[in-house]
């Protein structure tokens, strides 16, 4: 109660969480005819020979967009463009704070996929990179898929792979304390909405056998009822045993379980009928797919939630500062998955062997090591890959 | 030379001449949670219920987008949406240093008319004002006028009424000096682009009877040949007495020439050849239409240029910073001609009668009352003609 008054408060005070800053000093005829004309003329024509050069005489190399349509925003749903900002300049405000990256808020007044795609491209000149924020499942993913298409800058769309990274990462380091093989775990993956889709494309780029994807139906698999474009490509690349059932007849014998669905979708039993060690990672927010001492108390050795009032918060905000600083240092034209790993590993890398435990598998959101590391990591990948350009 | 040296170097350095900077303190978990999630549920909240608490609760209220599709930037032409990039920041640089405005600048890849209006109409949610620039004429006459009716905020072409603004500020004050009466003069407005349409348009409506306008070809007058739409509107409403020939034909006798048009289009005969006291503002950049000395020397009483090398520089940044202070400040829906003459009348009224003379007609570009006296002036006019919403 007294947060939501606080928060209304201050983004009132505030009147806008980012503002604009001037670098160039304009306090002289002459600084002004540096800025401006008759001087600006020259970085003008030196980009109209070579357009890349946006990238030196401009603030384009350290420019993000980040931008929404309102409709599925935080757990609030389609509220509409304008009432979207205050996460997007939210996220701006994370942007520079964490990795002194420029970041600009858009809302997009349009739910029609082409036209928010033609918004988007056509703007893209003006970016270093995109990020695409709090736009509904399915629309998301052909949104991205496309503007990844056609745009020459990296198009990132943070519900979907920043959470999928943070998640990467997590378990990454979960598995450590467990002392179990990648290759070997089977994964349950609650909920396929932007999150869920884009932590099981992930998790199968990183080899796993055995990633079962459930929706409220149920398991995902080949052949099913009510697959949607996403989900009918789940079920070809997961899944490949077909288990078929609710989530409490698959979860049987699962290594670990990935919740980013609903509140209590998963229960003690559920848990109790996990394989030895079970690791729950219950993100929905802000109420868990099961509070973290029920799993506790039915037998879960980890668990991680998106909350910072318990233990393991697995938090975007760890992997996109990082991510986009990496591509925009090297000048990327894409984030791929193997940008997505180097950054998870990376996440996951900050904390040594001998700190690692239950409760200290993931960083904390404000260690300052983090956007460092992964932008690192990052960047090589996007070289080792060839997107990089710089 | 040195100057294109170093406005180069100056533009690598500062790498893009505007920045964000971070309003929201993001350095523990509670702040945090009160900027970001979950605390930032409520202004998202809020807004969806109130549209327009977007204004309250986020910085659209002081945010303007600075937007081009980079077809007519500075005198250099086409030169390409990214190219025209290093003008929009320096604009974005002037908003914030004369009037204390976050802007951002956005470039459009595309010189498709309808599809520059859907990408600024689907964006302006994001907006408290949109200012247009270096679009080329006649597209940008149709671009701002079907933006100013379907979007909700105020859009402003600045090459268009900037100028018109200054212009007509700077001709109050020549007329003050060589006491003619505004409704008797006649006046020549040479060039017929986005500045010299708009500066006409305003002159009638400031209630001028003689007004003719001219093209390469002439005089505008009905039923010419080689109208466009704009020239066809602009014949209908000005050069009544129908008067017909070359620049240098009409001139004859008329008291003010405006020449927003290219270098040495005006000769000392025709200076010579106008009524008693011509009033000359030879605004080509950076070569004016006849050069003030030679000017002055063909019996020319008062002359100002584009240049701020010479006396009298009229210069867009004297209004454009007001204009959208005012219309931020008062929450307008438009910019209206009775705001764009409440501007002329600020920013000529800063030069006191004793202080007045042939060579300070207009306010030094660095004057600092300039831009509250013109927010205060027009939000005051936005309040009169009912577009002020606050």
């Amino acid at each position: 109660m007294i947060l939501k008054k606080q928060a209304l408060q201050k983004h009132e005070e505030w009147a806008g969480k980012i503002g604009i800053s001037c670098k160039a000093p304009i306090n002289t005829r002459e600084e002004l005819s540096i800025a401006y004309t008759p001087g600006v003329a020259e970085p003008c024509m030196a980009i109209a020979e070579d357009t890349t050069l946006s990238y030196t005489y401009t603030g384009r190399g350290n420019l993000v967009a980040v931008i929404t349509d309102g409709t599925a925003v935080l757990g609030l749903g389609d509220i509409g463009p304008e009432a979207g900002m205050p996460v997007m300049e939210g996220k701006c405000a994370l942007f520079k704070t964490f990795a002194g990256i420029d970041a600009i808020p858009l809302c997009i007044r349009s739910k029609n996929v082409d036209e928010i795609i033609n918004t988007v491209r056509l703007l893209s000149g003006s970016f270093g990179g995109i990020n695409l924020e709090d736009i509904s499942a399915p629309r998301c993913f052909e949104i991205e898929q496309r503007l990844k298409e056609e745009c020459d800058i990296p198009v990132f769309h943070d519900d979907q792979h920043g959470t999928a990274v943070v998640t990467l990462a997590a378990m990454l380091n979960a598995l450590k304390i467990v002392n179990k093989d990648i290759r070997d775990i089977e994964v349950i993956v609650n909920g396929s909405g932007a999150a869920g889709i884009a932590i099981t494309k992930l998790l199968m780029h990183m080899g796993l056998k055995k990633v079962i994807q459930c929706d409220r139906t149920g398991a995902i698999y080949a052949g099913r009822n009510y697959l949607n474009k996403e989900k009918t490509e789940i079920a070809k690349i997961s899944n490949l045993q077909m288990k078929k059932g609710k989530l409490s007849d698959v979860i049987k014998g699962a290594d670990v379980f990935i919740g980013v669905s609903a509140p209590d979708a998963l229960t003690e039993d559920d848990v109790r009928s996990m394989a030895v060690d079970p690791i729950i990672f219950a993100m929905a927010n802000p109420t868990p797919e099961i509070m973290p001492d029920v799993a506790l108390h039915a037998g879960a050795r980890i668990v991680g939630t998106g909350r910072s009032d318990f233990p393991n918060q697995i938090n975007n905000v760890l992997a996109f500062p990082g991510i986009f600083r990496g591509a925009l240092d090297c000048r990327a034209s894409d984030i791929n998955n193997e940008m997505k790993i180097a950054a998870a590993k990376a996440i996951a890398g900050i904390i040594k062997p001998d700190e690692l435990h239950e409760d200290y598998i993931i960083p904390d959101v404000f260690d300052k090591r983090v956007a460092t590391y992964v932008a690192y990591a990052v960047a090589e990948a996007a070289r080792m890959t060839g997107v990089a350009r710089k």
